[in-house]
């Protein structure tokens, strides 16, 4: 960490701040010039609150080198994390792929859709339960009801499951649900994400439409400093003026967090794009790009699905889709091997 | 709402399409070109689910001409809403202040802070709690405990109390409280926005960060619907690319609130900013623009504050600024007395 | 073109309307409820200004369905436009690669960097030679003397030459190059557009950094409108909040493009990037989205580049990205082939 | 500018580093910790190239301390600039208005929109003739003809005029404007900023729709680095995801520029909301903010205005404008006079 000093910074005022840094056992290095006065601090600076210091009138600026997460940061962790439910794994060089309904309608419905997204190539069922929606006049889910359902579903299809959660006080019913995943709107519910620390069960944490990969990576440290090391960040788009897509899906993210972070990042074209149309394009793109799965939203009727209809793909569209994405990674195997 | 059809849709289709929108005690006008069809849906359509007829394949796109909010609708409700606590008023031509500290300290820290907000213009004083930090090795706020000095400094201070709930499970700390803040992270936490609904106290909803008018109002709708009409919208930035403040105040939102809702609307210009340096010009804006008050974070000592230092105005900072900011106000009403 | 009309608007406003949208040879169709009244507007409503109707009191809002571009949309041109220049093509099944370095400083760094270009497998060489820079006290480029050092370089090594034009009086140097790029900033300088509508060379139009796409088509409109057909879009990613890249490459307008235009359609993982390290990703991700080309910004010396050498990719880096892509687009193919 | 160097820099390849800082008479100061060495660069930094630093390898991160803009800096120009034209001036303590319709049709229209602008309380007369259209197919300005309708509008009602350029070709047409506007999406054409440098006369320099601060001071400076310093800023929003308006205006960017430069900075209150029901309270949220004027879209007809019309406001409606940002400015010099 890099403090930047005033110009003719009060001495008095410095010295205080000196001692307040050594009483947190760090070093402090000082460069002075004609036209600037540096502290290179050194130590572990993940807890040093940079507001703190960035308020102090004799401060300029404080510039972070170490990133501020630790327990998902690459380089106190060099390998990758694996993350494994049933027989699926995220991250490692394991890919798999989490698909079903944005909402469990009915056991009818969802032993459907289990097949469809079984023979498409999930290797986890997703249907959504609690569902978060933008106005309190749309259907809100058939919550613990559709809990029940959903796991009915998984069973049949040999498949583990998957489900939203929107508040602390449904974690009751997650149970039996094999992958816990956060929404977008959830992911800096930092009391959510606390409890889920204490759980040893997989968690998708979908990155927030505004986020940036730094606060990303600071919500996933909620999760891994209580202890639960299975998260899986899912790239679900971001929030832009361009109005062709619901979000626009930041394909830089994949590559970029696989430097950063060893967690296995999985990517959502269909919640991204928010229409099917564009999401095989997407998904091989995400592939391509190094993902390590895919979350899909498949459904046996996309015209008459309860939620997230436009956005569904049809059992054919999902297995076409898989099957793309399998030959591409496929194909950028082949360049590991030949070189 | 008027649903534009693709060119020579399915005719078995359209006329499911057609009977199920009469089901729901709709009345359809088409209009027939050359190139489009259309139909013109008459009747209340604010429960009418947008994704499901989008997800048609006979269906080009479905347009709103009726906004998809109905209590937070001025359409429905021209007269301004007050929302009142205390002395404090807001909206219909009442203007409050809002101040304290990001966080609550301990009791000398508030009792002092009280003091300073009271003397500068507060009419309510605020108190971070229970605080949604990004980092989880940043302080996270003295929560009940915090609560107790809060409440303890109002009733010195003989000012109503303000502080920010993040989670359902909170609600029971808040019995004193007489004011509830729904942070910018928790827009769309449509649990906690039901359950406020229940409640008979003001709720001041903050913006999200990415969120568009139509989604904050959404939010509010969540509260209203429950039989609670005591909602302030604070608004406090959105995330753009511009990295010289936290995030950038949407100023035309007050005046296009103004025409939208009949909720009162008021700003928070330091928690956009992130600094204290622009404050001043941004809160004499925020009022010029029509906003029914502001949220001002203020601290006996913003060097040392615990939480929120870079963006604490001190005392007297705050005092100047809700000086300019009446002037300002009566200025403007000089306008209509004119008239 | 759907024009919603205000609640009981003034009739004889509304025949003015009426008389002078027949004038223009549309013919109109009126939807009629209890609360809303529509004109449905048929005919060809590209050359109707949507600002002009908009301003009218009578109005509420004017909703095009056609597309306001005509020649480049693919609904009056349904097959792909295949650009090309010397052996290279883009479009239709055709990909190629154009790259090259920031700059041309010289004449031997550009020798080097055309051997190294071709050995990697571009297929078009790229000089930077009027160089748009942010800062006034930056490089400018070798501006004329650049672009005879270029079309020489291209020429030694059997390529065509690309370089960007930043104004129009700069278009007499351009007579030797194959290929013209408008750079994101000069996207919408109509004036230069309307300019190359007159050529017959291929333009590269780079999409402007806060551009949607339908303004990014507007802009290629103006090129097409000239007569000159050969114009390839070129995304290079969107100005969003994330700080990680210099712009997030919008991976989803590569589909969507294709659905609305016949037009080829390539990415610059290394512009939007900023830096080199994700742009094997972002390329291998470009080509799976199914983009007609790249362009790529390779240097002899990265490190000691006049410009752009954060961005740019070594020889044998671009070469193991060239070669990725191109099994990427194979194993893509395949699909069409087994169904 | 402090050079944060990556862990073990080859020694060699430093050496090189620094002895190139000191070739550019820049002094280098070393700070060395346990995970880190920094250099910090004392001296002239602005004509440094951040990017030819950042790419070398032994570079982890360059920061800049010291602005890169120079002749826009406060810091080396404290006083405020006073750019003035005939009676008006800006900045400074001096507040003047530009207004006038979007374009300019026909020589009674701009008679009677100079003596309605002249009324309601412009200081200078704008009218479009040269005109940026993002369609081809829309008006697209009388050109010439137009100038000369202008100039002579001006006269007769005694007021400086003010239109926008799009291309350096048609500079010799502007020889009796009085102030010449660069228009957003003009921002960065850097070649015509060069030329404008050469004149004597004051530039209205928009901010790019997608332009930070900085790099909005970057385009100044091209104009002031060529020897004009009557450059006027005017701030006309951002793009970003709200829809509610064209463009966000960022109130937070009038405060904050204040401080970085001695610049005038006024705002387009009418260009950013895109229609004119929201652009009374913006005017007087922005003359709050400390801006030193305003551009204002006045039109006899708005509702007839060949084009932004929707943005334009009426001769009254501009009058209550104008004075209410007067009273509010009266109001905030109150304060001054009052401490």
């Amino acid at each position: 960490m890099i403090v930047i000093l005033r110009d003719d910074p009060n001495e008095k005022q410095l010295e205080n701040l000196i001692n307040w840094l050594r009483s947190m056992d760090l070093k402090i290095h000082e460069s002075r010039g004609e036209n600037h006065r540096i502290l290179g601090l050194v130590g572990d600076t993940s807890r040093v609150d940079i507001d703190l210091i960035s308020a102090l009138d004799i401060v300029r600026e404080v510039k972070r080198i170490q990133e501020p997460y630790k327990k998902a940061n690459r380089k106190f962790h060099p390998l990758d994390t694996v993350v494994s439910t049933g027989g699926a794994a995220f991250g490692g060089g394991h890919f798999a792929v989490v698909a079903g309904p944005g909402a469990v309608e009915s056991g009818e419905q969802m032993s459907l859709a289990a097949r469809i997204a079984l023979d498409a190539g999930a290797d986890i069922l997703y249907g959504g339960t609690f569902m978060p929606r933008t106005s309190p006049y749309s259907f809100q889910g058939l919550r613990e009801e559709g809990m029940d359902i959903l796991v009915k579903a998984g069973k049949e299809a040999g498949l583990p499951v998957a489900s939203e959660i929107t508040d602390l006080h449904e974690l009751g019913c997650f149970d039996d649900v094999d992958v816990i995943q956060v929404g977008a709107r959830n992911m800096q519910n930092y009391e959510l994400l606390r409890e889920l620390g204490r759980l040893n069960k997989p968690v998708i944490l979908k990155r927030g439409l505004s986020s940036t990969l730094q606060e990303w990576l600071m919500s996933a440290e909620y999760i891994l400093d209580g202890g639960n090391e299975n998260v899986i960040l899912c790239e679900r788009g971001i929030r832009t003026f361009e109005p062709s897509a619901y979000a626009s899906m930041d394909i830089s993210s994949i590559p970029i967090l696989r430097a950063l972070t060893h967690l296995p990042v999985i990517a959502d074209p269909c919640g991204a794009a928010g229409r099917s149309a564009p999401v095989p394009a997407m998904a091989a793109a995400a592939a391509a790009a190094g993902a390590d799965g895919l979350a899909l939203t498949v459904s046996p009727d996309p015209q008459h699905a309860r939620a997230e209809g436009p956005q569904s793909l049809t059992g054919s569209e999902m297995k076409k889709t898989v099957a793309a994405v399998r030959r591409v990674r496929e194909a950028l195997r082949e360049e590991t091997r030949d070189e």
